[in-house]
């Protein structure tokens, strides 16, 4: 039986989670350097960054396989923001992004976090990206038109947390 | 004949800003340190803040009667986000907020700005706030639900820039 744990993510970690952001395609260059820079001030502040990350090992010895950052989001009572979730694709497939975020969630509801949202681009999010949020119950709340670049819109998904 | 001017703001503004903006009601106190943080960047770092910061003076001699922030959205190619505007309410009906957003729609065209967005609280932005905005030529674009607290949502307003 194989075996897969998620945990805080440190400074060993790096080198993996950097291999790992930059291998997944729909990343721009920009992209992957903004969500190494959170990445960073977790590594540096902790918690207190405002950027919880952690990540997902499987194998043995384990291996990072994925990781997740999130955090609440400012000026809110109990709003949380998913910034970052990637999955090395060589690991695909196995239900990792989906505990991945289980995860997070689980992480919310115990911080008092009842609103969570994720971010992203339309040109990224079409197909594969948008089907994943929904099968996490992740509902489409909101559509700003060229937000990124003439015809990339942001896209807003949101899920109620449970108290 | 009376005079009104718009320029950068500059490090003896503080004091009036500061009073201007904890004199806007609507503001609550964590609105308020954040509207000073990103001004004290401003004052620190200047345009490399990504928070333009400018002030209207009027009368003689002349006194800080309003403030604009603004800059550009991170990870857009030319979208850009108005982060505060305020008028000391002793000097409210006077077109000086009109007069902030359309210089700062100004500089965000020489900029190659595309598009401008606000962000605001629907419980804050309920009345004169929307139509405001509305009057500008801004469009509600997004509503996310209990974004602030249950029953505060986010509001987003945008404009689209002429080239």
């Amino acid at each position: 039986m194989s075996s897969v744990s998620i945990r805080p993510m440190k400074p060993r970690d790096r080198t993996a989670v950097e291999k790992i952001v930059a291998g997944v395609a729909v990343f721009s260059a920009g992209e992957v350097d903004t969500a190494l820079e959170l990445v960073d001030e977790w590594l540096d502040e902790g918690e207190e960054s405002g950027y919880l990350t952690y990540v997902l090992e499987d194998g043995d010895p384990p291996a990072v396989r994925g990781y997740i950052c999130f955090g609440p989001t400012p000026l809110t009572e109990s709003t949380w923001d998913l910034y970052w979730v990637a999955v090395d694709p060589a690991a695909q497939g196995k239900g990792y992004g989906q505990m991945l975020l289980a995860f997070a969630e689980t992480e919310v509801r115990q911080r008092g976090g009842r609103l969570l949202l994720i971010e992203t681009a339309s040109q990224e999010a079409y197909g594969a990206t948008v089907r994943f949020y929904q099968r996490a119950g992740y509902e489409l709340v909101s559509q700003i038109r060229n937000f990124y670049r003439e015809g990339d819109d942001k896209l807003t998904f949101a899920k109620v947390i449970p108290g």
